[in-house]
């Protein structure tokens, strides 16, 4: 039995763990009702939350407590990486049984810390309550030069679409975990993914600083249901050519294709680009494929170019939380 | 049965019950990948979140899904009104079951957007999932004139410490909420302040700007818990005057002292202001009462003047997620 602790002890532990603030615009952190934050001139901020639940989103007795610490904090940089900003500071609410307070709490904790350092965005307030599960929403502020965010909303007809990795691969993963008993290990580059996903940070500033991408956003839900919401936020059509997506190279061919359109958890980019200037984008970017599955169209529907050139609709068969069981089920 | 709806087809909805942006400074909200803000020249930013869940903070079958709406945006907005702030836009991130996607959602959307109308504090985003209970944590952005946010660390011995209008009456709705059966109504002005609190936004934004109080937060899990809170980040103790407190006038004077006491949810505000200022202080701001309870003393130690004039410790005996049960065992 752990002992019960109070909420002040645990606001106390979190204050330890992450230490002092480092950044000059961050002037007060946790410990107080709000924290303060002063943007640097010429940026606007971009704001952003996430949720990240037992059940739905992880399992406690699958997912390791610093992999859950990490996934739940990078998950949500990536929609800072998909408007081409940079992280700053976070906001994290947590709510979990009493019992699961000293390790878990602590091992969560360093998770977090680990992606706070290496994603650069510094802890500045939060919200802990009790609960019988696992829960954590986590809010992200980010900065973006003045005109430089990049829309869902820009992509035009002609455009090429472009995406950034292998799609597919952090499915893979999560179907790997499910099929292992007890908890899981990073143990190769499938499960990496899965546990521990890296927002496209770099990729997004860059696209971001070079006016390259009319429009872009990060696929978390699978490229079916994701691409939908990019077409539908720049009121046009796609054209996708199945031969040409990034799947996984050690899954058979079929499930490949499945997982590259319908994978979620991915967080890789999905951008277009002019076909004027799409001869300036190179075909890796610090080592990071790009790769071109299509195109916008001036109609209204997402079409798939298939096997022996047959044509067909991409309906979206991501991750919908109201329509899918979660992976406990 | 209420058919299945998908999560484009709920974040539409969420669109539709919110409307066009008004602020000039959100350029962007609802529908991408992060909202985009800009402050204001020469304002800081503040940045606060709060949970309010089914079965910690409130129970599906009692509270009427509006007021759940009403208060989760409330409370969060009464930590800007803590720091002296003006609220500007929120997140609202929302986990509910599938058959409440119906007319408990759309009724408790309006309640947001009625609080977010009167506290002018505009969506600017969020996450929506499934999950067998309600969840809803809410991230509020406000905005406080550099040099003007007021601490809950600037308290000195000496400092008198108020707190605005009534202390426990919203512990005394809860009671009575608690008491009646099925869904509770605002019929007295203890449900109303349960149901409906106000963040007291006028009169934080009037002490920063009058740099009056050296010191503030809001009270919302009960005086005793909380002053211990300020007077921790003060690093001074404090003497109550239990003769003082403003509790509820209806309630038996025993009762009246221990809800003043550790009565949770009120958000009123808890201030200090210099002895030198205190006469600088109405006894009424725009017709909300302003008692001075105290003052702040040099020995860390927190204590009650009881009747008779005997001393006694004052102990947290306020809400604390992880010591008490929830509201419904």
């Amino acid at each position: 039995m752990t002992p019960k602790k109070t909420e002040n002890a645990l606001i106390e532990l979190i204050e330890r763990t992450f230490g002092a603030v480092r950044s000059k615009a961050l002037v007060l952190a946790v410990g107080d009702d709000a924290a303060l934050w002063s943007p640097g001139p010429g940026y606007e901020m971009l704001l952003t939350c996430d949720w990240f639940l037992e059940g739905s989103h992880f399992l406690r007795e699958k997912h390791p407590p610093d992999a859950v610490g990490w996934k739940s904090l990078a998950r949500a940089v990536s929609d800072v990486a998909a408007m081409g900003g940079k992280p700053c500071c976070f906001l994290l609410s947590l709510a979990l049984p009493a019992s699961l307070t000293g390790t878990w709490l602590s091992t969560f904790l360093r998770g977090v810390r680990r992606a706070s350092n290496e994603l650069g965005c510094e802890l500045a307030g939060g919200d802990i309550t009790q609960q019988d599960k696992i829960l954590i929403s986590i809010t992200v502020v980010g900065e973006v030069r003045r005109q430089n965010a990049i829309l869902r909303s820009g992509a035009r007809p002609g455009d090429l679409i472009f995406v950034s990795g292998t799609l597919g691969e952090a499915d893979l993963g999560l179907r790997e975990l499910q099929r292992k008993p007890g908890m899981a290990r990073a143990s190769d580059s499938a499960l990496r993914k899965h546990l521990y996903p890296q927002p496209r940070l770099e990729l997004g500033r860059w696209l971001a600083g070079k006016h390259l991408a009319t429009s872009m956003m990060d696929i978390s839900d699978g490229l079916s249901t994701d691409l939908r919401r990019l077409c539908t936020a720049s009121k046009v059509g796609a054209l996708v050519d199945a031969s040409s997506l990034p799947g996984v190279p050690s899954a058979k061919a079929a499930d490949a294709r499945e997982l590259a359109l319908h994978g979620g958890d991915d967080y890789e980019l999905l951008f277009t680009v002019s076909a004027r200037n799409a001869a300036r984008l190179p075909s890796r970017f610090r080592g990071l494929r790009l790769t071109h599955i299509g195109e916008m169209i001036p109609k209204r529907k997402i079409v798939l170019k298939a096997a022996q050139g047959k044509y067909e609709p991409l309906r979206p068969g991501g991750w919908d939380p109201f329509r899918k069981q979660s992976p406990q089920n």
